[in-house]
């Protein structure tokens, strides 16, 4: 709580922002106002110039442990082979389950990994008069896509314009531009791309456009959403691993018939739920993920949409996949060059150009992996005994 | 990727896991197999010892950047005043758009903030020979709640159970258990006086019972469902402020009518969507303070959910409403006890017995102040240019 | 379209509305101002006088083709034995389809139904300066259930206030008034009462209420919504049964193994779609028998969502079942008692009081056998053929 | 109920079905067998030989009462002027409501309409060994899609294929097959075209296609769903209009500010019941007028959907919009050809070879003077009373 005799309350802003100094004049004003000395917050080994563009008043750091699972076995079409993978997390027996699933699919030879999609999107709104101005715009944007796309990529040496969907409700024309964004996640890229693209449309619709948001929740960044399920954000991408029937009932020592009623069950249950996904804790691997690779940890609310399917196969073994729609992910901008989460991202080989469809083939099979050690260890009733273990901590 | 001459590929288990050395030879180890050296995440101030029940295969910390925010005025029942908030981040311009949300509000009177609903909960499933049987336990349960009650209360000090739901679908019996937390998240204490439980039903009901899982997707943890908005899930908390007009119009620079429409047309955005969130990017504010302060950040999928309420005021102000119906925040457990983030509570006076509501509050107003500045940002056309300003690392 | 030239626009107002003469003044209207001639509408054998209370402006009758499909074998709590079902509908084959489900489960054994649960609703909502008055209403009203539905149930001789939920937004508290209706569907009956029960809370709570609605869409009358499909609307009810697979295989002529793929599958597809009903056809029995027992069909909207689960037995049969969580039925009031609409009911035995529930039974029962008549078909591509035989006038 | 001493339960099969006598053969056969006489149901003025291709098992007609309102002020691009709406329910009160709301907007200067978009879809599935699977046969559609819509064309007369959408989950492809359909609803025609599409696939794609189904609910027929109301089904339709704040005040005699709360509060409502539809009552108009005029009434499930917008003008009147996303109309096939139902087609002027969209436009206009009324209805607190005077026959 504020001391409120300690006179200005505004946080100092500073000649240099962003300096070991600077960060320690605030928390000094911090440890004024406030009870706390953010003592451990101020022992970062960061570089302080490094964060400009990733935070203002910064005043230190959060040290998230990680701890590392593996290796993974993953074939997909930009990583084939064994991976460790850190995992950035507070959550007792986290990291032991994905080791735990890991280990299941090694035993099974692997997970198949296929980015199947790529796309970013800004989705700008126009109002009119009626809906008929609406669907003027449409039509015109049809037969300019060209100039339209030339004023969005003129903004970016990267970012390349797909397509533009176009959406009609009330007297109001959506429509979603949909970018390839190279080795970043590219939500500003395509920010000031379709900025502009907006511009110029604005200047040369003949049309009277009554009026315009860049962005009107169409788009749907940071929203678990339909439209991302169906229609992709990010990458898409899906991992597959056959399961011998032996290896679950040796390895998690549980009937895979079990196994399997309890996903039926669990897919009945998300009837009742109401829930875009169907899988058991995607969202655990995807954060644990994010924040120790520098991602924007807040699409977590998209990324963890996950579309499970399984199968028993006509030999009586299982067929597992995993379906993330909307998996936001970059080896490029973001926190992804900050010092901790660099050498994360190294230790799957996923610093350098062309490395993102690398980072999204090691996510999703790390998923994969979870949803079988959750889903077997539900069965087996070892998942509160296995929190009890290892979660001591744990509330 | 692995070296795999380097021979045994798994990683190496320790006598004691949770020691500096034992952290040192598993980056060793990474670093022989993998072309990551991770020194600075061995660069941690915490103590390897803390983190027992927070993590396995412990390696040592991500350092995410913390900036502070503030400060909020807010009105709730459990903190009344100012504080300065702790924002874990590494998108630019975040913490300049709530910081900014902030100084609006605090020029409109503050945020007052209610938390009007508490549950955590566990939703084990039954299965039976056809729908009758379902039905059966489903009443004989009303008839020995007590008794399940007790089962359930035994394992713990803290949880008390509020109710068990009752739904029913296919041949299947969906409970949903109902319990106040305390200070903790709950999932873990819950989980295990559901199994409890359970045990108990299974142990006593006359009927027979084909099939049990103590989870089938109705809890639904970490992952946006329907069910959470409805019947909430964590804290269900309200944040409201009437906001002057001149206060947008002067303070924000933009057309309080515009910021309405906008507003409106993002709701008809979300109708074609398909998103339980009408709101801009509550999200953001969520996962920075759970990151800063130890929450499961996994539980940003359920949380980041936001239900957005404006209204032009007869007097032509403007007041604005956002409910988070499945906040799940904690100060005692799970990662509230590490070297950071404690420090990160501490600074909002949320450390010891009795402070989660506290916390609740502050999240949900943090989350009220950023809608307010996205809210006017769109429409002034701020947005994509203070990231250009801010995000210059971002892709 | 109107001749301008004929004089006043507005539809005769006539001494008594409900006569034959009425209709047939109107009908001349309608012949003088548009190219129609009402000659079929006209022949309707119903008593003018009977329509009174379910159509104003009565002009005639639609004639909608009328088909039987049966028996029906159904073991439900209010029906044990063969059935045959009216279907009113234009669609070819939909009847032939339903009496070929019917038969592969009278081949099964039959068709077992529940009725799990009933409650019909009404939901307002009451304003306040704050959600802390929302908290307040909520509160007292729990300490005033006794007086509420005193004066509730002061409207009605068959209605029982069964409880009030509470579900908060804003600075909103939504109430969800549930009742069991007796024979009738019950919605002007809840509507009266609820009316009633709100009156009594605005004179008599002490807080100060600033808006209030008798309806604010939580209810969810004719719309899809998930809060029907987890809470219930009408009557909760379940279809199951077991198909052993020489029934799938030799009188379906499809392989049953194909037949689970694809309903797999079809679950899939749902979760692409964002639909709340993973069924296949559920609606066209609905609709088609609730055109035929006058029930208000504009409720199909919500009484057509289907919950479908489907397993292979241990020993390698078919277990299926439908839940169908909002379905509206009525053998009282409504449309029930008009000339065609009663005749229909009373072939099913559902004239006459306490039958509602063996209407429920017979609906679900019947459509159990369609779904189970159409996902066989889809396999054994007899779908379209099937169409090509029955439907020739279809489009 | 079945009197088993009857012999053969068997609903008997005659040598030409679509006959007088094999109807009234066949309601013998009901009333020996049930309780019930099909006296009314035998008096049906239709041609017995007519309803070939529209129902099985005929056995005669439900009469259902039918109501007109009007006149409707439509501005429409294919209809423009005044239209009396035929009703066929049993609902009181039905008629007289979208009566009154007709009059509203008449008073206003009538609704203008407009569709925006069509397309009909039937949406097959592939599976594979893996994803991968699914996306080379994705690719390999993209540069087949001249074949492959000469192989849907050739089946059809008037199906024109719009364009093949493709989504990935698991390891199999679903495709949209997207078709204009002409006068015609067109699901039967669709799905020849694709059957035959499909049959070109399978017989040319070199690639291994393991599993193969026409439908896996994806198109999403009869089912209210996010991905019809996203990418429209039949027709999307917008209905518009402003009316002015005294039409609202004299004519309805409430508080335009109390109607616009009243509808905030109706979306806040749907954020609780998660439901597509944020609209008060579209699908009674829709169901009455599709009983009416022939339509596939089991449409009614997505064609229910309605996205309603409504703003205050700077001039204090009252803009309100309805899309209609999925709008299954026909005025050719079905049961639009038969006798009381082509009547009331020929009321509206839809008779005749492209007079679909003019049905579409005129249900759409309906749709809006209908949810003023009930909008306006519910705040002057008439609601139950109007019901308590005009449906007394109702439950």
């Amino acid at each position: 709580m504020v001391k409120s005799a300690m006179g200005d309350s505004r946080i100092p802003r500073l000649d240099d922002d962003y300096t070991d100094e600077a960060a320690q004049q605030r928390r000094t004003f911090v440890a004024e106002r406030t009870r706390a000395e953010l003592t451990h917050v101020g022992r970062y080994s960061l570089d302080a110039g490094s964060v400009r563009g990733n935070v203002e008043h910064f005043v230190g750091a959060a040290q998230v442990p990680i701890g590392i699972a593996g290796p993974l076995l993953v074939h997909g079409e930009h990583v084939d082979g064994e991976v460790y993978v850190p995992l950035a997390t507070t959550e007792g027996t986290l990291v032991a389950s994905y080791n735990r699933g890991m280990k299941l699919l090694r035993a099974s030879g692997g997970v198949t990994v296929t980015v199947v999609d790529d796309a970013m999107q800004r989705a700008p709104s126009f109002g009119f008069d009626s809906a008929r101005g609406a669907r003027a715009l449409a039509l015109w944007i049809q037969d300019h896509e060209e100039e339209i796309r030339r004023a969005a990529e003129a903004t970016t040496a990267v970012g390349k314009l797909r397509d533009i969907e176009r959406y009609f409700a009330s007297r109001w024309l959506f429509l979603r531009f949909q970018y390839t964004t190279g080795d970043a996640a590219g939500q500003n890229m395509t920010g000031r791309a379709t900025r502009a693209a907006c511009q110029w449309i604005l200047e040369n619709f003949p049309g009277e456009i009554r009026e315009h948001f860049l962005e009107s929740n169409l788009a749907t960044d940071k929203k678990a959403s339909f439209v991302n399920v169906l229609r992709t954000r990010g990458k898409r991408v899906i991992a597959e691993a056959t399961i011998p029937r032996r290896v679950i009932e040796e390895g998690a020592r549980v009937d895979l018939d079990r196994v399997f009623s309890a996903r039926l069950t669990s897919n009945l249950g998300t009837r009742l739920a109401g829930t875009l996904n169907n899988g058991s804790h995607a969202v655990n691997a995807i954060t644990a993920m994010f924040i120790a690779t520098g991602q924007d940890v807040a699409n977590v609310a998209e990324a963890s949409a996950a579309i499970n399917d399984a199968r028993l196969t006509p030999e009586g073994d299982y067929y597992y996949s995993v379906t993330l729609p909307s998996l936001i992910v970059a080896t490029h901008g973001g926190g992804t060059g900050l010092a901790t989460q660099r050498e994360c991202l190294s230790m799957m080989g996923c610093v350098g150009p062309g490395t993102v469809n690398r980072l999204a083939e090691i996510v999703a099979a790390t998923v994969l992996c979870g949803e079988i050690s959750l889903g077997t260890a539900v069965v087996a009733d070892e998942w509160v005994s296995s929190h009890e273990r290892y979660g001591r901590n744990r509330g």
